[in-house]
């Protein structure tokens, strides 16, 4: 079963690699980026008995850092 | 408009990161983990006249690294 989990910074945390992107577009002389923000994408290949249960598991104590991280987990 | 860009390594590339996740999992007792691969995701707020061949030039210029790194654009 493929899971695909991603994970980006919450809201108001400040994200200086997403500023250092936006910065460096805008230098590359790309006009109009207003904002840039940027995030993981994890992909993992677990056995069909993984409930959705052990995937929030798995994100709460190794993938994300539930402090500053919001996860959505999408599971195909 | 929101463009949200996934930066994933080919296949074939070794992904280390990914492997550390993989066996992070397994040391932390989760099984049945088959693999991992990590990936980014850049999510850009752009103005409304950018064209979808900004965005690709975005990418192949700055946002991935063409060389080792396939990317998917989806535009909301």
């Amino acid at each position: 079963m493929k899971v695909t989990v991603k994970i980006m910074l919450k809201n108001g945390v400040l994200d200086p690699q997403g500023k250092a992107i936006e910065h460096a577009l805008d230098t590359l002389g790309f006009e109009g980026v207003e904002s840039v923000r940027q995030g993981k994408i994890i992909e993992l290949d677990v056995s069909d008995n993984t409930s959705q249960n052990d995937i929030e598991k798995m994100c709460e104590q190794l993938l994300a850092n539930p402090v500053i991280e919001d996860y959505e987990i999408q599971t195909a």
